[in-house]
This record gives structure tokens, sequence and C-alpha cells, in this order.
């Protein structure tokens, strides 16, 4: 990853680089019962990426009226990533990739609306236009390298329909301690028959993928790397089997460049997952990042060591970053604690 | 200002405080002939504030097709801006205050449209409600203290509009060495007529000043320093006389709390312009800076020397902030050079 550099001549980049573009998205997908732990409350589940964005942006939600954290205590993995801004100070941009409900975190506008169900015949039904207007932004941002990171409840399960879609090997991680793989494989069968698509049947059409199969995130993802790659921007996918989904759907695209992808081991050793796998196949460089979560007996480290959110909002990406800047694990956990008891003081509106 | 803290205790405003509030919008004002300096061509001024923004969050123009550099060379200060941003890594929130082109910077949305004509009986129709979103985010912004900024081509008309409707001293500033000043108390007066309004007709109610006389900017800013207030948070208007008049729609809601103007040399020596009688009369302490640009044979300084640009994007409070930060002014204007290189090489898309 790039350097800092201060001087007048260096890349201008601002205090840190490289930026982290997050996507902040919903599908309809994540009503579908006891596919995903992002958000506690089905009901409150639809606020919780305008709540990841403003925590990244803020610190604490805003406008949103809830606190992403599980009954058991653990937060959501935004309080990691903010956790190491405030120390490396790095950029952001968030955009607004189908959000469902208010938030104060600026966004950018691609045109995206939140997805449907992929059991329906279209899940997003204007891919093609964010993909293309996910591409003209990744074209467009003078950065030398970007992060990209995700925020979507119900997101494992439009991997996994995007993998199936494309042919690819379908495998995917969980927000959820003990993986529901075969009930999310029985949705996107379910979606796949609705779509008139065989497994493969979108292989070398991404956008095809996604309108049928996919979600809003990976439309406004697969765009934003595509037009960096094009405008020679390095690019990190910074997440788990959501980001792999969306270098699918990058190679698909035809994109022959250099990928890689930077997660966390919470993912990377989880036994459901067999992301070495997939990133062999889709030629990806995988950057594991543990943050010595384990054994530390207290509630906002335990849920990570014991297999609970895993990733999410740029976690890994944002950890491998702060590695290489030689950022010790101890002080990044001493800030996570901090914005751990913050987050509990603040009830939103 | 706050100091800046990274323990796991003190306050968690990331990495430098304060945050940068920044209202960018647009007013059909801005179209009568000869009133404002921002963007050099009338057709392209609209894009102004969009590339502003842009260059506030990226350093360079994205989506918006303009450089804001003015015929002689002088930049628009978001340059500045993001020089002192590159060196103190201070964080930000763009708010659409009625943006009437796209923008690539991410904003946050409070229901503003772009500002009608002063000279309409109505400015801004939905300024209550603006206001009144600006207020629900100003009090749930998290931060100790928040700069606020602005950037809308003929705002200084608009604000000479509603310190007339409020009743307080008339003057103003403006991006042009010669302050076009008979030409905007024309504007006001036909504004003040056609809005039914006699000066100081709109005393102690800022949102129907700003409705009749007003833009969106003004609705968005005094929304959000009320809310701030009312949280406990400090307040620093970061700007010249537009700001000022924002102090003065605050002061109109019945706020007596203390209010800092953080403006630059520029505004603060022209002659035309009775700043001092304005903050005396609003109770409000200004602070001056000067970055050392005369004299230094460069279009990028020489302007500003020359008095065009003068302000704005929140040039005057970012370098309140750098001189608390002990940054010294010889490592601001290199890093402007930088900047400004950069700018143009970079057409836009």
């Amino acid at each position: 990853m790039s350097e800092r550099t201060e001087d007048g001549e260096g890349p201008a980049t601002g205090p840190a680089s490289p930026r982290l573009v997050l996507a902040a998205g919903t599908t309809a997908t994540a009503a579908v019962d006891g596919l995903s732990a992002a958000g506690a409350d089905p009901d409150l589940r639809a606020h919780t990426p305008s709540a990841d964005a403003e925590i990244l942006e803020y610190g604490r939600p805003v406008r949103a009226p809830v606190v992403p954290v599980s009954p058991s205590g653990c937060p959501t993995p935004a309080v990691v990533t903010r956790a190491v801004r405030d120390l490396l100070g790095f950029e952001t941009a968030v955009v607004d990739a189908g959000l469902a409900k208010p938030t104060a975190a600026p966004t950018v506008d691609v045109g995206a609306r939140p997805g449907r169900d992929v059991r329906e015949s279209e899940a997003v039904s204007n891919a093609a236009a964010v993909f293309e207007e996910g591409r003209a932004f990744g074209r467009g941002v003078p950065d030398d390298e970007v992060l990209l990171g995700e925020t979507i409840p119900g997101g494992t399960t439009t991997a996994l329909g995007v993998l199936a879609a494309l042919g690819e090997r379908e495998t995917v991680s969980s927000s959820l301690p003990d993986n529901p793989v075969e009930r999310k494989r029985a949705v996107v069968d379910e979606g796949l028959a609705e779509s008139g698509l065989s497994r493969g049947g979108a292989a070398g059409d991404p956008v095809l993928a996604i309108e049928r199969m996919g979600d809003p995130v990976q439309a406004v993802l697969a765009g934003i790397a595509v037009g960096c790659l094009e405008a020679g921007t390095d690019v990190t996918l910074a997440g788990g089997t959501q980001l792999a989904a969306v270098a699918a759907l990058v190679r698909h695209d035809g994109r022959e460049d250099p990928l890689e992808l930077a997660t966390t081991v919470y993912v990377a050793e989880d036994e459901s997952v067999a992301l070495d796998g997939l990133a062999a196949d889709l030629d990806l460089s995988v950057t594991v990042t543990d943050p010595g979560f384990d054994g530390r007996d207290h509630p906002v480290f335990d849920g990570y060591a014991a297999g609970e959110a895993k990733e999410g909002v740029g976690m890994g990406g944002s950890l491998a970053v702060a590695s290489d800047y030689g950022l010790p694990n101890r002080r990044i956990r001493e800030r996570v604690l901090a914005r751990y008891r913050r987050l509990l003081d603040s009830p939103g509106e």
C-alpha cells in the first residue's frame, strides 16, 4: 500500500492513504428468516447500513435509531474501522448503494435503490445504470489506491447468488457463528429458478448476474473497482466473501489486473468458508489480519473471537492499513474499547 | 479550539478537531449580472459549489466539469482549505444546501433545493423545513466543536438581503476586487419590495428572512448552528460577511451563546466592509488570519493579495485551526502550490 507523504511534490492524497470507499445499501433478501446477524431485530436491520455509515463518519449513530450491537454485546465492525480511522486519519467516501433509511452520513449518489429479494425474478432492476455510475466515479477518484468495503444485511446470501450465477465456487461466510449455509443455498436455488438462470448462466455478464441474483452494493462496488482499474488506481477489496464475490464480478467483466483481498482472520479461518480456494480461482492475493481479540474477556472482543460479525465495513482492510503503518494492535484495541463505550452512551435521536 | 487527543479516554473526535461542516448550494441570484466572481463563466458558475465540495473531499474536481480558477489564475479558496486539511487531517461533512449540478462529493441530505432569485417574492420556499432538518443534524453531530463554512455563488447578495430583512447593519464583502455594492443594494431593494417586507420587517423571525430574502445555504447553516448550540457544541463561523449574516440569523432566533467568526485578512481589511461594526452588533468574537500571500509573485497568491476571492469554503476557519495547531504559513503555502498545480492538471470528466 502507498506510503504516507506530506511533502509538496509527492502524491497529494491527504493525511493518509488509501481512501476507504464504503458502499452502504440494503436488499429485501435480509428479511428472509435466519440469514443475517446484522441488526438484532429484523425491523431495525434496515437501519444498520445507515448507522454503520454514521459510525464511520462520526463515531456513533446520529440520525439512525439503532446501535448495531448484537444481543451478546458484539458491536458492528464499523467500530473497529472507525477506531483505526481515529488513529490514522484516512479519508473516506460513503456511497449510497440503496439505503432504505435516512442517514446523517454524507453519501455519494449513484442512483442506487434498495434491492429486492433474490427469490424474485429481478433483484436489482437498474444494475446496469448503477454499475456505469460507479464506474464513472471510480475513474474520477484521484487517489492512488482505494479500499472498497460494504455494509448490507443479507449480503452473504446475495454473494452466493452472484457466485452461482457466474458459475464460480459457491462458498460464503456469515455474520452468525453457525453459518446457515443450507438456508442460503435454498434461497439461491429458488432465485435461480425464478430468474430463469442456470448455474453459470451469467458467466461473462456481471451486470446480468447482479440484476438477477445480486444486490445494489455489488453493482456499486464492481463498477467502482472496474473504473479504478481503468484509471490505474490500485484496488484493495476490504472484506470477506462478499468482496470476493465483487472480485468475481470484476473478473467476469474481463479485468485481469492484480487485485488484493484484505480480510480478517475470522473469515479466513472459518472452516465453513473455502476462502483460499475462491481466492485462487479469482487470482486474488489475500491479506489476513488478526487484531488479537482472543482471550480478552470483554464482550466487544469475545463476540469476534467466537465467530460473530467476523468482517464488514472495511474492517479487514483497515486493519491491513494499520499494519502497514506499524500501528500496534494494542492501540487499536484500546481505541475500539473507547469507541464502544461511547457507542453504548448514544441512543441516537 | 479543542486540543487533539489520541488517548482512549479523551474526546473521541478523530484525528483532528474541529470538524468542518460545509454547506454547498446555489441561488438564482448568482445569475444577476456583475454580482459574483465565483466561476468565471455564468453558465459554469452553477457548477462551482459542486466542484468546491469535490476539491475539499478529493483535492480536485471529479464529476464537476470546471476548475474554479479566475481568469487571472486565482483559485477557489477550497484549494487553501484542502491544503490545510492535507496537513491536519480534520474531518468534514458536506451538506447539500441546494446544489444545482451533480457532485461526486459525499453530501448530507436535508431536503434543500436551489434558491430562487431574491428579487422574487419567495427566495427559499422550504426554508422552515430545511432549517429544522439542519437543526436536527446540528443536535446530533457528536463533535465538541464544528466549523461552519459555505460555498454559494451570489451569496454576498443574499447575505445583504437577510441583513436588510432583519434590520441589521447592511455591509457585505465581495469575491470581486471592486465590490459592486450599489448593484447589490438595488437587487435587495427590489427583493424587499417584491417580498412585501420593510427593512427590519423580519426581525426576530430568521426563517421568514431566509424565505423572502435569503438562500438555502443560510437555512442549512443557521439551522445547524442553532442545533449545535442547543447540544452544547461549540460553533465557529468560518467565513466573512456571509457567515456574519448566519450569525445574525442565529441571534434573531434568540440564541445568545458565544459565537466565533474566523475569517481572512482579505475580508477584515476590506475598506468596503464594516466587519468590525457588524461583529460588534452581533456580539461575535472575530479571529483574523493572514496566510502571508502578499508579495509572492505567483498567480495563486497574487489574486488574493489583490482582493480576489477573499474567503469561502471555510478558508478563514481552516487557517485559524492551522494557527491553533502551530502549523507554519510557509508549509500551508507550499501545500497550496502543490494542490494548485494538480488542479490545473485535472480538467474533470
